[in-house]
């Protein structure tokens, strides 16, 4: 996930704050679905697929056969074609494309170290679609113990400086810690820029104690000059600081070989199991495809696409298929902002109610402690019934959660409107590895993909055989982001 | 610590074989010297020193002002001045060097990638004083699942390939795993070589589910070609096995820049506390100065250097000073084969008989959990009133321990007759970071250092007033290395 889901939150809270009106209308699923859906959770759990579509089995092949995939690079590309031979491997009946356009971007090299007066090697990683520095830059630091603190620095008072923002991110199951911190990120380059400063430094927006950096999109405002931009890794973090502290001016050497390459094109991914009495109602289930290109993609978000790829291939392998269409969406470029999802959301508006729910597994590998949703009050029953089938796997249902979440590309969706659910997953150590090398395939528990799998199974079956909409198309709209 | 401590194990298993003949004679320390001993453990797990002598402290000064010191290097030849400083400034009366020679080696540009099937980047380092590639070279890789498989290979069979061994090292609190492991990376590359293979690669020989390769020093033998040799971080071994489990050929791009400069000149660095009586006679305590390229050695070994320098400190500072002097030791060039502890150990041969004891701190930063010796039968009294000055530090007195070690500096004079003694730390992480880029500061608890320089400081002062020598010339020489 990027940041981009600061936005859906302020999605999620928009929808949870509707008043609650009870809907005490007869259950609104067969006792036939209910029964299906268990006997899907149940299999699920279970991870005795062995036709390859077990979700640890598809993540391992999207990771071993692919790996690293920024949106418009050929790995990105080869897994376009990946994701669509998976999906017709898995018994999918319809499976296409459509088109997604965003900036492409380049990393290039990447070298940071002290010159004085303690010369080091420092580890460091351009921040998402950073510019470059064209050659090396060389200036003394100066340290901001957090964002806000930098806002109030004299204007010109980082003329000719590297700003360095070295406050760090605080660990939570929900990860709440990191809209707290990636402000720094987002924000911190067009302010320091405004202030004069010749580069920002961040401390990487990560729980860990690594030397590993974490990259992640920076979002450059129009009003201010485009300086370039990197995280430290932890471990760096702390070592500048300390030599900081001491007191001497602290000089640095930085050359990023970043470079935008203008608009690209690639595509969403879906594969569709149609429904079998309203196949143009559809509950949309997804992951995005693209990664940063430092690991291998595994938990952000090669977990999201295996999970729900591997759902929807237990529903595929169910007869008969559900009442309403399930679409599996591999999304592309979330990375750079969520550009899959709102390419998707542009293209279906004209269909936003024919959105019976959509739903998205976008924050690592960890299993699934919670069930939430943004749907219309009458709508609660169903969730409420859907809660009752994923009990046994740990999930509690949640109205009121403040962290409800759309994800970041069905967000774009819910924020015109279309009904949503949450599997909140245990983020505890997400944000150890999150954009940085170390998101590989080691990090996942096959078992804990299992369990998501089922718990995706469940809801996309359920959702697809509900009575009655969950309320697309007739909720009031979320507040625009701040 | 580097691999060299396999001989030091096998010191210490011969020194422990000798029978165990009670000596019954009357407590050979005095009271005033456990009263003493007793006071500067607890003032050494107060870690209250303000003047910059706290063990941490000190690690904390030599990672942020020096960093990484690969033997020969500049950064090595500033850590030799560090170091006589922070010895000046802690009170030790006489500060000196001794030179040490060994072959000066640099890393250079490293790079990897599988060509095909699956084209990606793979993270590799090159072992310690492995050659170059002289450009990329590009091959078929062989995977084997151990060395000892390897080895079974038929000559001439890795004509034209890559050789892969793969297998993982086991965690223990006690690092056992390393010896049963590290044969990979030190008699590897020439087994590899006499088969006709053009590279090595083998998993990084740690414990961690890091994307980041350990180093360490390899040792070509003088009937073999010498080839180049790399590891890959485990998670790119995991990646590079799910390539090859698939069938397909595997091809790698590998290119090395490591290059041997000859041989180069540095030093020992020595602090003194003189002794009060018997000022010719030396009980040495230390950790070794050089470190790895890629971390900035702060648990390999700047944790030995500083608690050792710390305990040191601490005894400088209690008057009347101890009966024989304390000599704390610094060595450089551990790395490549404890080139220090062997120049030491030739160095001071004639005085062998007056070296009282020996001791020394390369296993990380963990806590101390037990005292071991390998002393004469008539000192293990000794050791044992130390160890009781110990036990509330919760350290226990072993006088059997399969897995004693006088460490791989100290372990070279041991060969040679000198007593020794060992604080066993618990290494459960400590392979998780060793020889790598994560070898940083935030990996050492302060508190856990207090409880080292204090245990340091109880053993060297105490065996510094001891009654009667430890054995030193005095014991069978352990049988030579395998």
């Amino acid at each position: 996930m990027s940041c981009r889901s600061l936005l859906a939150t302020a999605v999620a809270l928009a929808c949870l704050a509707l008043p609650t009106i009870a809907a005490a209308a007869d259950a609104p699923l067969s006792a036939q679905a209910i029964a299906t859906a268990d006997k899907l959770r149940d299999a699920g759990i279970a991870g005795n697929a062995t036709d390859g579509s077990r979700a640890y089995d598809i993540v391992e092949s999207l990771t071993t056969e692919i790996g690293e995939r920024l949106a418009g690079t050929p790995p990105a590309n080869r897994a376009v074609d990946w994701a669509k031979a998976k999906f017709r491997k898995f018994g999918y009946d319809k499976v296409y494309v459509e088109p997604v356009t965003f900036p492409l971007w380049t990393r290039g090299v990447e070298e940071a170290s002290v010159v004085s007066p303690y010369p080091q090697h420092l580890e460091i990683t351009a921040l998402g679609h950073s510019v470059g520095t064209h050659g090396a830059i060389e200036a003394d630091v100066v340290e901001f113990a957090t964002l806000d603190a930098l806002k109030t620095a004299a204007p010109g008072s980082l003329a000719g400086k590297i700003a360095y923002i070295s406050n760090r991110m605080q660990r939570f199951k929900d990860g709440r810690g990191y809209p707290a911190a990636v402000v720094a990120r987002v924000d911190g380059p067009s302010i320091a820029g405004k202030l004069g400063a010749k580069a920002l430094l961040i401390r990487s927006i990560g729980t860990d104690r690594d030397r590993m950096p974490h990259t992640g999109v920076l979002d450059y405002k129009s009003d201010a000059p485009k300086i370039p931009a990197a995280a430290l890794s932890n471990s760096d973090a702390d070592l500048l600081s300390n030599m900081l502290r001491r007191g001497k001016p602290v000089r640095v050497r930085l050359s990023l070989g970043a470079e935008e390459h203008g608009m690209a094109t690639s595509y969403n991914v879906i594969g569709e199991i149609t429904g079998r009495r309203k196949p143009d109602e559809v509950v949309t289930i997804g992951g995005h495809l693209d990664s940063w290109d430092l690991g291998t993609g595994a938990i952000d978000d090669g977990a999201g696409v295996a999970i729900t790829m591997a759902a929807g291939a237990l529903i595929a392998q169910e007869h008969p298929h559900p009442a309403r269409t399930v679409r599996v969406i591999a999304y592309m470029d979330e990375e750079s902002g969520s550009f899959g999802g709102r390419a998707y959301a542009n293209a279906h508006l004209a269909q936003l109610k024919q959105h019976q729910l959509g739903a998205e597994s976008d924050f690592g590998a960890g299993r699934i402690y919670a069930l939430r949703a943004g749907v219309k009050d009458a709508a609660w029953p169903v969730i409420e019934q859907i809660g009752k089938v994923l009990a046994p796997l740990g999930i509690v249902t949640e109205r009121n959660a403040a962290d409800a979440d759309a994800g970041p590309d069905t967000g774009e969706f819910a924020a015109k409107g279309m009904a949503w659910a949450q599997l909140a997953q245990d983020g505890t150590d997400y944000f150890d590895w999150h954009h940085t090398a170390n998101d590989t395939l080691d990090k996942i528990d096959p078992k804990a993909l299992d369990q998501q799998a089922a718990a995706y199974a469940v809801l996309a079956y359920l959702a697809a055989e509900a009575e009655g909409g969950m309320g697309s198309g007739e909720m009031p709209l979320p507040k625009a982001e701040k």
